[in-house]
């Protein structure tokens, strides 16, 4: 992890409906740029993976129930919106100045279940969080790429973060790459051993491809060249342990 | 932002000290590399800032008064450590399993008040945050490039979150560039007004140039191109305000 690192948008790919075969657009994308996926780790925004897979439901459809239309007039937002956000919930993790913070059944913490209506195919549509987004992320893997090659695949969202205004992207699932690298037992310049144990690079490569993930521009995904593709771990295996977490 | 973005390490430069001329290490070594400091940001670990600033501090001449020592018992840490975590600290938001989260004077939120041990000059050294952050990124920024050249350059460092294993790097300071991108009125693909409002620039800068900045290695800053540098505001500009923070 020392030479240069290159980022490359994937541009071209054409809106994404539910059944599509995102992995032969992005393939086809990726060709077009002249980029071969190997080598590398490629972000892919979650918004086309959950519309790929179908993971879009009508507003008009959903009936909010009575703790949806209480949540809702509380907070002045949409019944229904909420409605979902409870539907895709383990609980609500804190709720006020019409935000819903909520942890999702998948474990993440963020703003209304990380359901989205911006960008959604049709005015009243939302778009929800994959079901498993390590599954998806293996999905793409293995349809881009032998299993020998040396191909990450990340699902990465953006998510608002405690004490700091705005959002920066995070890995929501991944394959073909550990998540996090671990430090431990290596030394500092000094001959210590490094305090510092683990660095989420899943986070750091989400992060940086959303430098380049322009929702105005349509670029759903990102080539990463020149990062140790290492390992190979789901997500899943990053999120804290709620025995170890002081912010439940 | 949507052509590649190009990250190169800033190799070769020697440990620093207290007193040192930072910018001209950081100057020097972007030469020898053959970068010119210009239409780019330049990311800067914060520990090799704080040394440069004096903020290192010998643990056998701090005496730990007696809220540090209960602490310190109750964690099984150091009460020299505990100690200069307090003081520079303006609360303790949360401890336990050995942990102290503090939140500093500056108002990050992070563990034991950013105070790191490791990679110190000396085996019972600690190094302590800069005193102001966005004053140390002000003057690297105007000691590289004139006022009216387009250079970005952040202090970052490398903190834990809430709900995930791992770390990534944030921005503690920043000068020459706006730490955040507002994309209010912009509209998406289907004309919807985008809901997702601002994007934290900075911290994705920072969490990007972690991919690179090795401690093991000696990299201490990394240089990115092909990213918009726009504006000028201090970093502690999204420090998010406490009366709308639900995590508090």
């Amino acid at each position: 992890m020392s030479a240069a690192i290159r980022l490359t948008p994937l541009r071209g790919v054409p809106l994404v409906a539910p059944g599509d075969d995102l992995a032969a657009l992005l393939a086809a994308a990726a060709e077009r740029a002249g980029i071969s996926l190997r080598d590398g780790a490629l972000v892919v925004c979650q918004k086309v993976v959950s519309k790929a897979e179908g993971r879009v439901v009508a507003l008009a459809e959903v009936e909010p129930g009575p703790e949806a239309r209480r949540i809702a007039a509380e907070e002045e937002k949409d019944p229904r919106q909420v409605e979902l956000v409870l539907r895709e919930s383990a609980r609500l993790v804190r709720r006020g100045h019409g935000v819903l913070i909520a942890e999702t059944r998948h474990g993440f913490v963020c703003a209304n279940a990380g359901i989205d209506l911006s960008n959604a195919p049709g005015e009243d549509m939302a778009v929800l969080l994959p079901e498993d987004p390590d599954a998806s992320a293996r999905r793409l893997r293995d349809a881009l790429a032998p299993r020998d090659a040396r191909l990450g695949v990340i699902v990465s969202d953006t998510f608002g973060r405690p004490w700091r205004e705005g959002l920066v992207d995070v890995a929501l699932g991944c394959a073909g790459m550990a998540p996090i690298r671990d430090a431990r037992g290596e030394s500092d310049l000094s001959g210590r051993e490094l305090q510092v144990t683990t660095t989420a690079t899943a986070d750091q490569l989400a992060a940086a491809a959303g430098l380049l993930m322009d929702k105005a521009a349509g670029i759903p995904a990102v080539w990463i060249e020149g990062v140790a593709i290492e390992g190979d771990a789901p997500l899943r295996s990053i999120l804290r342990d709620p025995s170890n977490d002081l912010f439940r």
